[in-house]
């Protein structure tokens, strides 16, 4: 194994030069336009990538070969939905027979500047990323060195020019909403995410269609924004139940928001499903565990990740890739819903 | 960077030749015994990895320098506690400009044999395991190769050989016991974890002890081992409160048992805190979100995670470890408990 990777290196050392030669640049350049180093010209730079582009069959093999790593990268571990994702990518990993390196860097849009060069580094058969956009630069470094990226996007506002994995977010606020619907509801309450998320948006959008097609009007009173966490639900709830005239069931928008709508209504004094309906969204395990156990729209963030990290491996063999794909939701109706009471 | 690494590589051969040479075996054999490769025979395996030991330092700079990886095996990813203890050896990893790794191996006591091609493929800064235990050639494997390890160890249950980071089970029995005490309670029931675990068993005598020295009888009936799951804390509070003499406030052993216990009780139409009080166990993110959220002793998980990955960074740098770190755990009140109705 070790003696296969020698002759490796040694292709990869014969490759080195003669792309430094190639661009008429020193060895030295190239190991910096390599490890992802600034302090390179861009014309400069950009000759040397594309050499490398054309070499990176080679390359891509000793890599293989040495530790196959994949990489993981979010902006937020603590984030309910890691642990789904981190298990979905881990399944396809260990299939592969591959780690799985896990980053946190940046803005809920893009990663920050910083964790590029250890991806340079690490050279990974592919990186999996739990954003919205990725800077053009980043593309570029990371096309330039065969290393295919996928984007898991559970907020559902992909880079058009980057292949992802995404839900269906309007079908699963319009399938919450029918089910409180034929459930007998008329006065139904959402809180959804923030408004600068198109996921938020679409599940906002799946709720009032689902009321006009059952032909009923949508009170602008019932429908609030929240943070997609505890206390958002919990602030828009005692919101919703102190209006003159309170909804009877509440679509929460995520599956924080509907934990924080339990402890309103038992604030309140109200029980859950008999006083009010309470529906949430990602079909998180918390969402099993709570009392009473959640009725909510099922994100398959699990095979969201598992697909994403075969379509690197997919992009890694040639082969060809959708550039979006949208998996669907589907609503898991437990305890929390019931028809009401009047 | 990429020619300071071309150097080492040198060196690195220069050492490997010398080892074969040394051991009087092939350069091949010394190739297969780094790589963890079974068909080699034991003396000659045992000769060659005292000959790499005496040369790790050399190996052990070029590793750093390529890509600083630090390993973190789990058993169960699903676990409750899995989020937590990764967020802590990231937040270390981070300082370190260091990637995590993060496998899926084995049982609960100790990781299968796939793992390990693995890590000495990848040659990691070192390796944090959630095990109680380890295989004594894997541990020979990874001190051959100056690979430092520690174990994170929730179920209190430590390899006396290894470097480990616990938290103090029988204590926080004690306090949540003592608490319900405190609160007024007389009739206390317990649902420890399974049998098997130390932790369980640590849990379960700071309650007896707590109990005693309050000069309150332990009622056999009011002890019952769970899962640690939200199934067994339901089945168990089931039980309890069918029991003739029901308890007033259960210690549920674990965060996802008390959400077990909560179901239970409003399934029997009883009020927490207002009709039976509850105390969780772990502090894990979920109790804080549960209605009511729960009463119950810290663990401090991310912090063990963080001590565990500091050790194996000092370690490596041959400073002087303890070889069990046991960190103290406290109580948290929340609304899960209050003092019982009559």
């Amino acid at each position: 194994m070790l003696l296969t990777m020698r002759d490796d290196q040694e292709l990869g050392r014969i490759t080195l030069a003669q792309v430094a030669k190639k661009a008429g640049v020193s060895l030295s350049t190239v190991s910096k336009v390599l490890n992802g180093r600034q302090d390179v010209a861009a014309p400069t730079r950009l000759k040397v990538e594309r050499l490398l582009e054309a070499h990176a069959y080679r390359r891509t093999t000793r890599s293989a070969q040495e530790a196959p790593l994949i990489e993981l990268v979010f902006h937020e571990l603590d984030s309910i939905w890691a642990m789904e994702l981190i298990r979905g990518v881990q399944n396809v990993a260990k299939d592969h027979q591959a780690g799985v390196v896990l980053t946190e860097s940046g803005t809920r849009q893009a990663p920050g500047p910083d964790w590029i060069e250890g991806v340079l580094q690490r050279r990974p058969l592919g990186v999996v990323l739990v954003f919205s956009a990725l800077p053009a630069e980043v593309k570029q470094q990371l096309r330039s060195r065969s290393i295919p990226f996928v984007i898991v996007d559970p907020a559902g506002d992909p880079d058009p020019d980057v292949p992802s994995v995404g839900s269906a977010n309007w079908s699963g606020g319009l399938a919450a909403t029918r089910h409180l619907i034929e459930s007998g509801h008329r006065r139904i309450g959402i809180i959804t995410g923030p408004d600068d998320m198109l996921c938020s948006l679409a599940r906002l959008d799946g709720y009032r269609s689902a009321m006009s097609m059952a032909g009923l009007e949508t009170d602008p009173d019932l429908v609030l924004y929240g943070d997609f966490h505890v206390e958002g639900g919990y602030e828009g709830t005692r919101k919703l139940l102190g209006l003159p005239r309170p909804p009877t069931a509440i679509f929460a928008g995520s599956d924080l928001q509907a934990l924080g709508a339990l402890e309103a209504a038992r604030v309140s004094g109200l029980r859950v499903p008999h006083d009010l309906s309470v529906v949430g969204y990602d079909d998180v395990p918390v969402a099993r565990w709570s009392s009473p156990a959640l009725t909510t729209v099922h994100q398959p963030l699990r095979q969201m990740a598992e697909e994403a990290t075969q379509m690197l491996l997919r992009m890694r063999a040639q082969e060809p890739v959708t550039t979006r794909l949208e998996l669907a939701t589907s609503l898991v109706v437990r305890k929390s819903t019931a028809p009401p009471r009047d």
